[in-house]
Formats: C-alpha cells, structure tokens, sequence
C-alpha cells in the first residue's frame, strides 16, 4: 500500500479546477472509477471534469461522458484512476501524463507515479478505494455514484466471480445495491447480453484454440481479419479473455489480439496453479495473480512463441 | 414471510435426531442449504444427517453426501431445505414428505406446509436464510459450513449478477469469504468450467432457437435426442435456461427440456419488463420474478404453444 485515505481524501479537500484520467482500452473498472469520484467531487463543490478518452465504447460511454471539460477549462488538479503507470494513459492525455497530483489505483505493479498516491494493491477494484474516499469524505453514497462504484467492482471481479474477489468487495456491492443500484440491469447488459459480433468471434476463438503442456495452456488468437469480419469493437471483446481457461483442465489462457499498429496484445487469464501476473511480467507487462496483459511489439505468432516460453518458465518456477 | 428466524432457532435447538430433505432435481441452494444445516446441527451435538438424492450430480455430490444417514438411522425430526411444496420433494422421499417438521424455504409461493414454517421470500437463496439461522443458533461460521452456504447464495443469483442479487446476499458473501471460502475455485468449477457435452448442447441450443413477439421472446428446445448424442446430464445443463435470455432484443427466454417421461420441462427467464412467476403460474408452475418453471404433462411442441400463450397473456396483463 502507498499513501492512505485519509492522506487522499485530505488533498481532494483542498483541490479544486479538478481533471481525472482514465486508462487506454478503458474498462468498467477506471470508467466507473472517475465517474464516481467525479461526482463525489462536484457534490463537495469542486470544479471537476473527466478527460476524453478517445477508445470510450459504448458500453462505458455514459459513466464518463456526461462530464467532459467545457471549453477553456484549465485543470490545476489532475487525479488518474485505475493506471498502473504512465504508459497506461491515453497519448491524447499526454500533456497530463508525467503530473499527476494525485494516483488512485489498485494494481499492484504501480510504484507510485503522482506527486501524492493512493495504491491499494489488496483491493479487486479502484472503485472499491473510490468507495471508501466518498467515505472518508463524508459524502453519502448515492444511487448515481453508487452505479460508478458497482460497476468497477462488478466489472473487475468477473461479476465477483473471480479469485480476485475478497469481501470487501462484496460489501462496497451491498452498500450501492441499498444505495438504490440495479444490479440485475446492469449486469445483464454487462455481462448477459452478446452481440451478434461477439457470438461470431467466439465461434471463431473455439475453432482456431491450440493446445499445450498437456493440455493446461490454452491459446486463442483474435485476428485483425477476424475483427473486420466480424465488425466486432472493442466491446464485443470484453472479457473474452476468460474463455479459453473455462475449458476443463486448462490452467493457462492465452488470448492474443492482434491490434491495428502491428504489435499484438496478450492477456493471460490462470487456475490457483500459476501466476499470470508473473507470466506477463517476463514479456513486459504487469497485472494481477489471476488476470494480468501485455503488448507484445511484434506479430501474433512471435508473441504465441515468446508467450509459451514465459509460461514455460513460470511453470518451471522461474521469474523476471 | 412464514415464521420467524428466531422460532426456527428455537425449535432446532429442541430437536435432535434430525434428517433433512433436499429436492428434485438437486441445485446448488438445496444441496449447500443442506450441508451447512447438517453440520451446524452436528456442530450443536445433534445427530443430523442429510436423505440421499437419487438425481445428485458430481457438480454438488461432495455437499450431501458424506451426510448420508447411517443403517437403522429413524428420523425423529425432518426439516426440507428449499422446497416450495411436497411436490418439490423426491420420490425416494416420499414417506417424509407429508410430516415435514420444519420447512426452511425462500420461494415466495410456499405457503408452508410444515408443522413449523420458516419461509422467507425476499431472500435470493436458502442459503442465506440458513446462514442468518446459524447466527441465530450461535454456531461461529466455520469455513465447512461457509462454503454450502456461498454455493447456496452463488448459484442461485448466477453468481451475484441476477436481480435477485440482494445487499444481504452480498453481506452473507462476504460472510463467507471472511471464513475462509475460496469464493474463486467455487466459481471456476460451478460457472466457469464448461464441459465437451454443454458446449455441443449450447451450439444446438443456438441454431435451433426459435423468436417471436418482434424477437422479444426466444424459445430454445433441449431434445432427449440432443441430450443422448452429446451425453449431457443435469450437471451439463445446469443453468442454460439463461441463455437465450442472452440475446439482444430478447426479454422473455423459454427453454423446453424433454423428459424421459414424455413431459417437457420448462424455465422461463426474463428481463425486468416481464414476470416470470406469473408465467409459470399459469401453467401449473411457479417461481421467483425473473426466473420460474414449471412442468408440463404434455410433448414439447405442444408445450411450446402453450407457453407462447401464456407469455402473451401477461404480455396483455392478465395474471392466473
């Protein structure tokens, strides 16, 4: 841990002229996360805008949206939430980039990159330390942060399905369920309602999966060409990386995208057995235990080769 | 609400040489319900024990079945766990069905036909009504009996992400990781892992839905045929009524499964427009408000145009 709440929350009194930033690919997690803090801070007052993200989709457009700076706006404040480090804030909020005033995150890689930080690597979600500034603040959770905080939570437990899971994260849950949350509606458009797009590419990942390590790594490549046939987004890819490992027997899931610039993304999903957070960090990238990611600046098949090999030695009990 | 926590404590507390029930076609709530019960009673002193159920699957066996009761073991006491009514309860059952002692349930339609009644139809699984009993009791929440009592509240809320979902699910959760449950394992084996049988199910489940009402009502029929060609049994089928849900579009999702006796099971699920109960209860049936079923003594396709025309009729606002 670095920093504390009350240290944060102390500094988010005398801020004000507030901008936050969210993470590229942004998820449920950094959306909802500014969301409610951004409006935590304007229920305190404060002048407090959430920066453009140029990969918002559709699913998460509305938790940040609505609080785009107006025109003029001079942020003196600048708070990011759910990034792990600076290469996780999008190019157009470079400007921001290397000042951060202050880091709310979760990820356990991140050494503290703010002028001020607040790392709380135990937690499932940012949302989660987004829960207990609000209450550290003193601001009563009401139905419309307590939506931005479910949904972080939610979406980065797999609906608290995953390991990753503790109570706390159950608990923040209950306080925005008697907050007035609909979680039934929410998760059913997060997490059980397909598109005709993402039904097609799972079709397409199950029929192209490779086996190895007798049968406990799992490989599945999306392909650019698969995307445009598809017309999948980034949306439609939403936590396809659980797939491959659902299958029985499998302890490793390897998903790889190949992305638009040439260089491949992999997200690495594992069992109790393995630490994905350790595979991801031999090539490069970071994460949790459980779920961890990479880009690899090469093809998808030179990132398949170096991404067996990383697993390998994990397996052996190597590390970085 | 039939009884009271309190009254369900003190009655057990009285009790002893005690069998509990479990119903047909065995779930996640009955079986974890049942095997934390028996090991609180047990924790008490009592001799408990759990009736084997013939149609146990390997999914949930490991929760009753080292419960099962010794040669010679005469029941003083009978409790059922997540029944709704006698109908609920096996055949192989059926000697206690008619003089249960104490009915622990949380489906609203249970109108309590025990000698003592504990129903309670705002909680999401039995579970937890099992969970506010030991508490009652003053048995501390071991991790043995923590881990029926999550299965219990996991499974019947799709893993907290139904709207059946409630913060007081989400407190018992958090409950039960507290104690030592491996909330993450659970949900890998019970949601996660998907059998070679459920994925062939699931790929003709889909190229055999059927859609009406402009889309809003999808009907998915599970053959015997289909069932025999992909070796599915209860296990593999557990939970795929909330598939054709699933679609975009769709609010109301039927899904038909032949039985061996020539009588089609039915599950409805639906989104918020639309009450599943009050399908369900127009054929005979019952349940909660976005999940009910109900069996139908007739073939599949007629089965089929009778749930159409009950769907239609609480589309029109008629109720049973």
């Amino acid at each position: 841990m670095i920093g504390t709440v009350s240290r944060a929350a102390q500094v988010l009194k005398e801020a004000d002229h507030i901008l936050i930033l969210t993470h590229r690919r942004p998820d449920g997690d950094t959306t909802g996360s500014a969301g409610a803090l951004c409006l935590a801070l304007r229920r305190m007052g404060k002048q407090a805008y959430i920066a453009p993200n140029a990969q918002i989709t559709r699913r998460y457009a509305h938790l940040i949206e609505p609080y785009a700076p107006e025109n003029g706006f001079d942020p003196a404040f600048v708070i990011s939430v759910d990034c792990a480090d600076t290469g996780m804030i999008p190019p157009e909020m470079a400007a921001y980039a290397e000042h951060v005033d202050l880091v709310i995150d979760h990820h356990r890689s991140n050494t503290g990159f703010g002028r001020e930080n607040l790392v709380m690597g135990e937690r499932a979600a940012c949302a989660e330390i987004i829960c207990e500034l609000t209450e550290e603040l003193g601001i009563p959770l009401d139905r419309e942060i307590a939506e931005g905080i479910y949904v972080g939570a939610s979406t980065d437990t797999g609906c608290f399905k995953f390991s990753n899971t503790t109570s706390n994260t159950h608990r923040v849950a209950a306080k925005c369920l008697d907050a007035g949350v609909d979680g039934g509606e929410i998760n059913r458009a997060l997490f059980e309602t397909k598109s005709r797009a993402r039904y097609e590419i799972e079709g397409m990942l199950f029929s192209g999966m490779q086996f190895y390590h007798d049968g406990k790594i799992a490989v599945a490549l999306i392909t650019r060409e698969a995307k445009r046939k598809t017309g999948a987004d980034w949306d439609d890819l939403d936590a396809i990386a659980g797939i491959p490992r659902q299958i029985e027997g499998v302890e490793v899931g390897l998903t790889l995208t190949e992305l638009e610039d040439g260089d491949t993304k992999v997200s690495v999903r594992t069992t109790k057995e393995v630490d994905a957070s350790a595979i991801c960090t031999l090539v490069g990238g970071g994460g949790h235990i459980r779920a961890a990611g990479a880009t690899l600046h090469c093809p998808a098949q030179e990132a398949i080769v170096r991404m067996l090999e990383a697993t390998e030695r994990v397996y052996r009990g190597e590390t970085a």
